[in-house]
């Protein structure tokens, strides 16, 4: 890990006004000018200058520490902060977007930003450029409001590794924070968190992933001969089967079901008339906060052990995980989020722990964290997009969230 | 197919003394000489101009038609009669061999030819240029002794292309002969038969062999929502443990029960939090005669579409077959094999059906056929190799079987 940069003194929020933060306010000019980032993962492509000069802009102190690891690309990330009492608010998200795919398959430019109707097209737009771009406005409109009047702080930490291998983003730039005397209260990751529409769903929580892979060892031989050899598949189909027989378990209060996917079995043996030496599946688990990796580790060794008995030999890898499961209890925080998104959309959103992974997964550990951004329908598509009313909306969600985080009489 | 020779006159064999055989009539040399003719499937490499050059000197008249065919290379047979009178017995078998693998490997060059302590080694020994020295010794001490006193025919039908594709040699090397008017009372093939002692094992039949590809199809998708997807492998695993959970049959009075065997299951996807679109397997089926291709393929889509419901989308392709099973029933040819072995080893010889198919699945529908060879033991294996007592005994038995099949009083 080396760091380009340093925090500098937190400038005190009540010390300072936010200068000329009235164009930059605008989520619309902000999630355009972020889309024309090709920012495609682990590349900047300019974002994170974007928000280091906007947000430098409105008075924060901005670091933009640099992390590497052997084997994996050097990512940069941002940290900014105004103010330095408690309480602290942080904000926290990714600038990196997945590749365009086929860009000539989109109506417009990937990396254009282009309008239509109303909308704004263009890799990002809801993950989670659009939803960087309304935290960013909602900050500046709030300062521009309340001015030094609020008591406590509120921190931007944005990753350019949340599409990659995630290892040289959140977690880092956690640790290093953490180092620094970074202190946080509550966090809101900006994810497109809603199915369809603006207000529907939060996430508390999100469920673990494991991943294992299984191989059965046989003996090779001709197919004519199957006496002298020893077919892994047949052991394969039935250590698989068992694995995946029964459900690991019924829910919980807030989680579904955990749940077992084979992603894949190969063999790879091109000869009809040859019986193979080994076969292999790989599996994996999104669990509830009933497991953890270790607990989910004997649990498949127990299934396998009675599916094998001493008539299949097999190896089981599974590959460390860093995405335990994690819940993060309906307190007044999630009251208070529901609260703004109520006011601002008329909808009372879902309380849910549903979908992938995010880098929730690692804020926990600082402080309670929830999610709630734009509707993720067109995520990861071709023409992702995000309709300019939402971006409004979400910017006049988090505004409500901050006037509520910081109330005026504090 | 084109023809590079056609069969002339047939030499009466009463007409003709074969000149100069008895250095050919050795079992050792004949099979030295073919062992250094480096004839890889489809390579000729020699082995049919050396046969070419020792039958003819002895009196058969030989063709040597090349057969092709789009798409598979061009392969040398060779076919020689001597005798234009019934009975006429056919001794077929194939001068090609299977590749030596690792050169290295072996304690001769695979193509030397070496001895040692009277042993003969190289890629071929038993499998069958072993064998069809034997044969043609046999025939040239049988001619050498009887000369013009016998009454009958005596042919040699061997092909370049039975390790290979099967393609363009006895199949198409048995029409070429059927549309010449040439027919065949009995025929003997001499693969390598015997398990482990010479004498101990006729094959009177073999199984049919039948290959399936499965495919069971599904919707791609992200494991984290597994119900937007449609995860093919669950039903690959219900359908191939279905298609295997029976035996097919109990087995027949001479032959074993029928089985099937899973060769290979492959799904290649490299993600792991990805749900794939399809998984494929492939079957084969080694069957006796209680099936065939059609009744075999109705059986697996029964057990399939059992399996499936209305569940799992499947297809099924079932390799067009040319592997039918067959069966000589044993009679007085099968009885005078058995008594020539026995006379010269000791040994009855067991009837059997076991192992991989050979090209008497093409004889059987132009004469009765049935196989005996020499030890397989080493064949397809680095340091392939045959006692030279073997190769005396062999040739011992062959000429027992001739002078039996022609007796001197006929």
């Amino acid at each position: 890990m080396r760091e380009q940069a340093d925090l500098p003194d937190h400038p005190r929020a009540s010390g300072r006004r936010a200068p000329g933060v009235s164009v930059q306010a605008s989520p619309l000019d902000l999630a355009q000018a972020l889309l024309r980032c090709p920012s495609v993962t682990p590349e900047e492509g300019g974002a994170l200058a974007l928000l280091d000069r906007v947000l430098t802009e409105a008075g924060f102190s901005v670091a933009r520490p640099v992390f590497s690891e052997p084997g994996t690309p050097d990512v940069e990330n941002l940290y900014a902060r105004i103010g330095s009492g408690g309480p602290c608010l942080l904000f926290a998200g990714h600038t990196d977007v997945v590749p365009p795919g086929d860009a000539a398959a989109w109506r417009s430019g990937p990396f254009d930003g282009a309008m239509a109707d109303g909308i704004l097209y263009g890799r990002g737009a809801v993950d989670m450029k659009g939803g960087i771009a309304c935290m960013l406005a909602a900050a500046l409109r709030f300062l521009q409001a309340r001015g030094p009047n609020f008591s406590g702080s509120i921190a931007f930490l944005v990753t350019g590794d949340e599409e990659g291998p995630a290892v040289n983003g959140t977690v880092k730039l956690l640790d290093w924070a953490k180092a620094r005397g970074e202190r946080f209260d509550h966090c809101l990751l900006g994810e497109p968190t809603n199915p369809s529409t603006l207000g529907e769903m939060i996430k508390i929580g999100r469920r673990g992933s494991l991943t294992g892979k299984l191989t059965v060892h046989g003996r090779q031989g001709h197919v004519a001969y199957p006496h002298r050899a020893e077919n892994p598949i047949p052991g394969m189909l039935r250590l698989a089967s068992a694995l995946a027989a029964d459900p690991l378990d019924g829910g919980t209060a807030h989680f579904d079901a955990s749940n077992l996917e084979f992603t894949t079995i190969d063999v790879g043996n091109k000869a009809t008339n040859v019986i193979p030496a080994d076969a292999r599946a790989v599996f994996n688990i999104r669990f509830n906060e009933g497991w953890d990796a270790e607990t989910l580790g004997a649990e498949i060794r127990r299934r396998l052990d009675a599916a094998a008995g001493n008539a299949v030999r097999y190896t089981l890898d599974l590959a460390p995980s860093n995405s335990p499961a994690f819940l993060t209890r309906p307190d007044a925080f999630v009251d208070l989020v529901s609260d703004a998104i109520a006011a601002e959309t008329g909808l009372r959103p879902t309380l849910s722990t549903t979908g992938g992974t995010s880098d929730a997964r690692f804020i926990k550990d600082a402080c309670p964290v929830i999610e709630f951004g734009l509707v993720g329908e067109t995520m990861h598509q071709v023409d992702e997009c995000v309709p300019v009313a939402d971006l409004e909306r979400l910017t006049a969600i988090y505004v409500r969230m901050l006037d509520a985080y910081f109330p005026t009489g504090a």
